[in-house]
């Protein structure tokens, strides 16, 4: 760059506070099972609540007319492990190491998440705004930043080149089948308006299996979704869904 | 959403700090004239510069293979006015109201912004590693909170509804001419590699002027642009440039 006027002064400062507006409450009740990024799994809901004083109506005024929101937020849950300069990233195997900053790892210097996320509707509510959103990959409790509409004619670069390695939508990488019992209960749920047969399949498809546990074939793995344990095992390229369980707080189904 | 099981406590506090990893040197050196959204000024350029402990090469290793980055970065120089429920966004003419959550102003209750900007190079040198940045709406100084590589299979999606009066890239709005002095400075400056008039115009054709003072015809404006004073008047539909100068602590072209 051609040198320029004398710079101004940047901020000394070396960091910033910043406020958490909301909360999301979302279908995934723990950090296993979570898709590695937004758009996997398309029946994934969550609701984000405001906090007081951000909990005002007119702040949405027009948000309802847009599809997608982006989602600045927190990490959850893994803040307290730190960064390096260096991650491993799941698509990748796990063995090749890239820049913290060339991934999209949550254990960054400054741990905040952008994931765009579907809009499925704005309520009012006695507590306050709710945004419904859908096909996300947000913890239950993450805190958020900030929300911006997703403006396709300035955000969306269908031809750019992510970093190699990261070339296309990770594919699916397991069958999914379930056993009589497991899938009893998601018929269950079905017929209550809750499609977690269709959510557990999203999940499982992707393998979120650490990568050494995918080498111990076998093994019971759970977790939970929607209040639900959901436990699996993986044999021959399919994970097979072993038992689905309403937690003991959940009425039953 | 189906009632789920006891929510985990959500983080109690209301706030965060988050560590300030590197700042923007820019060729929009004041705020007039920066473009309200990045993509619109291919000739803009800026680094960003990293600060210590986050100046380490090993953070960026498989980046200079994306072309582009998402920047996550504070807002600069507007940060003291605060936010409010509503606002006025200038593409729509500045009289509608919307919520801020419906808009990307930049006066939020976290004063985040969010931009996808093109990346031209990765560089590393002595006073550590600095990215070289394109098509990009960040002021100089600007301090960053993170970058993160543009993902085209998660980020992109050019089927998004915007929010209502959003809908579309910002149509060009005045002409842009040159008088022959700001013009015979212009080709100086591209005799040393600055495309200064393509800038110029990229940024005038965009109308920066704030809409109040687009009812006087005649004024005549100024901002600061690679270091050189620009000054433009509107009349009919064209900004007509009348004076290109170098400021006095720039090198003189």
């Amino acid at each position: 760059m051609i040198s320029g006027p004398p710079e101004p002064e940047p901020s000394a400062d070396s960091t910033v506070t910043l406020p958490i507006i909301g909360i999301v409450r979302s279908c995934f009740n723990d950090r296993f099972g979570i898709p590695r990024q937004p758009g996997l799994a398309p029946h994934a809901t969550a609701e984000l609540h405001f906090r007081s004083p951000y909990d005002v109506a007119e702040s949405l005024i027009g948000l309802d007319t847009c599809s997608h929101i982006w989602v600045q937020f927190l990490f959850h849950g893994t803040r307290h492990r730190g960064w390096r300069p260096t991650v491993r990233p799941p698509r990748l195997g796990g063995n090749r190491r890239v820049g913290v900053f060339a991934s999209r790892s949550p254990y960054r210097p400054a741990p905040v998440g952008l994931s765009v996320v579907a809009l499925d509707g704005v309520e009012v509510g006695s507590r306050g705004p709710v945004l419904r959103l859908r096909n996300h990959d947000l913890a239950d409790g993450t805190p958020v930043l900030d929300i911006k509409p997703y403006l396709p004619w300035s955000d969306s670069l269908p031809d750019a080149l992510p970093p190699q390695g990261f070339d296309a939508s990770p594919a699916p990488r397991l069958k999914v089948a379930f056993n009589e019992e497991s899938r009893a209960v998601c018929e269950r749920a079905a017929g209550q308006g809750l499609r977690l047969r269709e959510l557990i399949e999203e999940v499982l498809r992707q393998d979120p299996r650490p990568a050494y546990r995918q080498r111990q074939a076998g093994h019971v793995h759970g977790m939970c979704l929607h209040g639900f344990n959901v436990r699996w095992q993986v044999q021959d390229g399919c994970a097979e869904v072993v038992s689905v369980q309403a937690q003991e707080f959940r009425r039953s189904i």
